[in-house]
């Protein structure tokens, strides 16, 4: 196993160059970020995944979690691990100093839940559950519930988990099942199963508080009947503590392909008496605060996307710089690693685009987010709000595929030895494999941008940042050194718009064609997008070589890696539109029950 | 799991309407494969394949092989599975009678090894080394070895396995050190460690027959120094029945992430006295002979994509007609199948286009290798050998890598269920990871494409492939209703010939451009290759529709299965051009020992 190398150049790069952190700081409410807290909390972040998470990644890999009884028991090492993460306050970096976090904005943590997926992503995952509870939480529930909860979930004294899924209700919530009935005393019980429940059980924390969605008596069906539930593990003592067994248990855990450390449970609420529940906020209200949960998570995953991919590329690279193989293709030398063979650089070079081009999306992302909260300017909040509405199916859904196809490039660049465990590249691939899937599948995302995010507004949004990426194109092809990469950006985006305009003008007669387009315009939109984040580095890195200011070779390495990018990565844009707007008919014309 | 069903009925269109099975049949040599005998072997072949040979593909998957001592023990059931594989007489069905073979054409035996690899490829894997040790032996062998070992090798009594890597000679076998001294008898001792050697030990049959690549002590360094050596795992007694245990053991098998059944060894010859061997052919033409095997080997992976992506195709349409999530998009009716879900048809459709494209191919091409070896008329047999070398890299690269997105689809398809192990999906996927690693990865399927295949005879080979292609492009144009595919077909024909310019005219100047758009060049004919191939079943499939000859809904299915590819698939043909072209300078100028 290669070691992890936090990537803070590229990290520091992106947060001041792209993302803007030094703006950010520089808002109400956020003035706590200044550099130099921010590069310590980077810095310490990067030893702590290095030192503690990463050592046990592959022991969690190889043990997995087993059930015993009622138990969930941990990998070796986890328990000791997670009391260090806990109580060195990771959790609350970006949650309110009111329930004991540290109140910094999103574009800070992001970095740092960047290197906790790299090294662990299995066992990042339950943290990761606690900072979205407590953003659903804070959304909806009441005070005595924020009061009672949030301290301890921020703090991750206790854990969170959130309970959707249910045999017959996976991607379609309107078909969920779980029931619960109201008691004289204010409180509910709840009953019903769940499936597929990350860390539904375990013993990292002295308490795990559920957010379930689940059916009153009387709600109405479908989606508007949904409320949300939380059902503490241990019902808590007016002290605090935990108190007795709630009527809630696991019973099983998945078999599966990656993740191992992370137990993937089927939960029991209500075997018994019913298992108590409280009121999140209003009645038949549960699915909007489930989305503000999920839009986290979201976020998150696309962020386990690059982290994975990041890990598995630092992987390839320390692997194809020892490894000797083969002569050069050119000179006929003997003895060279492979990194020199054109093939290997092609590889590794497409690894890194993407992952950049990934992470600064999502990076830029997480400014927007922040701006959103906190920027005084209402116009400015509101656009970035809106950008991040629009792009957030695009975060999760393109840089997860991104996630996977970089991993897949680590095991090719390993060769046989990528498809042996003892590397710990397969891991990596195969721990990626769920990031398309959970917190709603590529296919699901990509129904997202089209129905809520384009359709329902009439492209908008979209127009307005297409016109934004032109604004950079244009600077791209005004520069000298840079101009073929303004024309190369400034085709791609008429190809977005042009595509864009054929799904406003079809959305209405042939919405089953759109659809049949809707993962290709996402793969389109992401690296449109991508390249658009690709050309601001570009220009941020040739301005820093022109100032004489910072690493020349680093930043000419920034430029060279734009180029490959539109030589390699966003050709196939103009690909993926025509099958937008030339490849619905024959999805629709099929009736695959016959195939 | 779910059950495997036999495509017979696509094999039964391509092998008439493309592959020319009739045509082949009339060959001298090949007049055995009458229509009623190539019905009842495919017909008995599903039969086998479906009930002995998937059965015990879990079971493989799940227990995997263990080592105890120097012996390796396979998964329960595998043993009588091969008992009864080699008494049907599976393994000689293209061998040569006199041998002990059925002598049937290679397009007859092309779909009978991929129900073989649909249902269980870790196991089908040992059988296949027979075949390509088989025809290496018949290449190089003396009639003393001929007699000695053939019969054992087709009948399957005897195992076969290639011995060509070793630690520090991957895929450069320049860098071979196992040697071999010369012994008074006109034998030899082999001494070194040879890895990642498939079925190198077992008990499925009751000898095993390595061919070992190793150095003459009087050999030239390099690749030219390298002799191909036969060496038993017991010696053979003088009536044919296996004698002494020769000084060969396996020391080691690899934990690997996927074909858990067939167990990957490492082999230590020559520990104590030197393993007894048996000179190939001539001194130091070891690696022409052994490409050979490679050769047979490397089409057969290319049909084990195709044999995965099929069991995948049909596991993830049963789990989409089953799965009853959400409502239709357009209409709003509730209760739906999945596979009526436009993105899920998408998914559906690329797997079912890209295996028939890929099917397709390798089925021809196999029709190319029969008529090669038999066809009366020289220029006949000898274009078609000069069209099976050239694209040899396509079916194996192009297949291998359709393979993989194909199993990638179909565990998106079953979206949480794909990521657990219990649907069987993951193993295809898992199993699937190695085929664009072993016998060459794509980058080398790649750089032999471009180098031996295409500049050193200035492309002559593949421009006549182009011409032929573009007959069927026309006549695609010239049909009123397919004429949009012929335009299609054309513009990707145009835009891979021009690649192809290119490439000849840089090829000197900038190989290391040419070579860093290797695999994309190799992507772009595959896809373009596809193409034509769909064009070709639309122009039959139209031609039995205007005729009312065959199954009207089928043939539409195919008509409409070419729109897709043409729709989804083929549009990225331009994309790898353009980066063929114009992203070489972005490779070649970096530095990635300074990433």
């Amino acid at each position: 196993m290669s070691d992890y190398n936090p990537p803070l150049r590229d990290m520091q790069f992106i947060l001041s160059e792209l993302a803007g952190v030094d703006e950010i700081a520089s808002l109400p409410g956020c003035d706590e970020a200044t550099p130099d807290l921010v590069d310590a909390i980077l810095d310490q972040a990067g030893k702590f995944a290095t030192g503690v998470l990463a050592p046990i990644n592959r022991i969690g890999d190889q043990q997995g979690c087993r059930l015993e009884g009622e138990r969930v028991i941990s990998p070796d090492g986890w328990k000791d691990a997670y009391t260090q993460f806990q109580s060195a306050g990771w959790i609350g970096l970006s949650l309110p100093p009111e329930f004991g976090g540290q109140g910094l904005p999103k574009l800070v943590s992001t970095p740092v839940w960047e290197m906790w997926f790299s090294t662990n992503m299995a066992f990042a995952m339950l943290p990761q559950l606690n900072v979205g509870e407590a953003a659903a939480i804070m959304l909806a529930g009441s005070d005595a519930l924020k009061a009672a909860f949030l301290p301890k979930l921020v703090s991750g004294e206790w854990g969170g988990t959130m309970n959707l899924t249910e045999p017959q209700a996976g991607s379609d919530l309107a078909a969920t099942r779980t029931r619960a009935e109201t008691q004289a005393d204010g409180t509910y019980r709840v009953f019903g199963q769940k499936i597929f429940i990350s860390y539904g059980e375990h013993e990292l924390t002295s308490n795990i508080i559920h957010l379930v969605l689940a059916r009153l008596t009387d709600a109405p069906s479908g989606v508007k009947g949904i409320s949300m539930f939380l059902v503490p593990k241990y019902l808590v003592n007016p002290d605090g503590s935990p108190g007795a067994r709630n009527d809630v248990r696991c019973i099983s855990i998945e078999h599966k392909m990656g993740i191992h450390g992370s137990p993937t449970c089927t939960m029991s609420y209500g075997d018994n008496v019913g298992a108590v529940g409280y009121l999140v906020g209003e009645r038949n209200r549960g699915l909007e605060y489930m989305f503000v949960m999920m839009n986290e998570a979201r976020f998150g995953v696309g962020l386990q996307g690059v982290g994975l991919g990041e890990r598995a590329y630092q992987q390839a690279l320390g692997y194809a710089r020892e490894r000797v193989q083969g002569r050069d293709a050119v000179t006929g030398e003997n003895g060279q690693p492979i990194v020199h063979h054109p093939d290997v650089k092609r590889m590794l070079l497409s690894m890194r685009a993407r992952i950049m081009a990934a992470r600064a999306l999502l990076y830029t992302a997480a400014g927007w987010f922040d701006r959103a909260h906190h920027h005084p300017d209402a116009a400015v909040a509101d656009k970035c709000r809106r950008y991040v509405d629009l792009l957030m199916p695009v975060a999760k859904g393109w840089c997860t595929e991104v996630g996977n196809e970089v991993c897949d490039t680590a095991i090719q660049i390993n060769g046989g030895m990528g498809f042996v465990e003892e590397t710990g590249v397969a891991q990596y691939f195969r721990d990626a494999r769920i990031i398309t899937i959970y917190e709603g599948t590529t296919g699901i995302q990509a129904n997202d941008l089209i129905g809520r995010k384009i359709l329902r507004e009439g492209g908008a949004t979209l127009i307005e940042l297409a016109a934004d990426m032109r604004e950079t194109a244009l600077r791209l092809a005004a520069d000298e050194m840079l101009s073929s990469l303004g024309a190369a950006l400034l085709e791609d985006i008429a190809t977005l718009e042009r595509t864009l305009e054929w799904i406003l003008s079809n959305g209405r007669a042939h919405l089953d064609w759109v659809l049949s387009g809707a993962v290709p315009f996402l793969h389109l939109l992401g690296t449109v997008c991508g390249g658009w984040q690709m050309g601001r580095a570009a220009l941020a890195a040739q301005a820093g070589l022109e100032a004489g200011k910072g690493d020349a070779d680093y930043l000419q390495g920034i430029v060279d890696l734009s180029r490959f990018y539109f030589g390699h990565i966003a050709p196939h844009s103009a690909a993926w539109a025509r099958t937008v707007m030339c490849g619905g008919e024959s999805v629709s014309g099929h009736d695959c029950m016959a195939l």
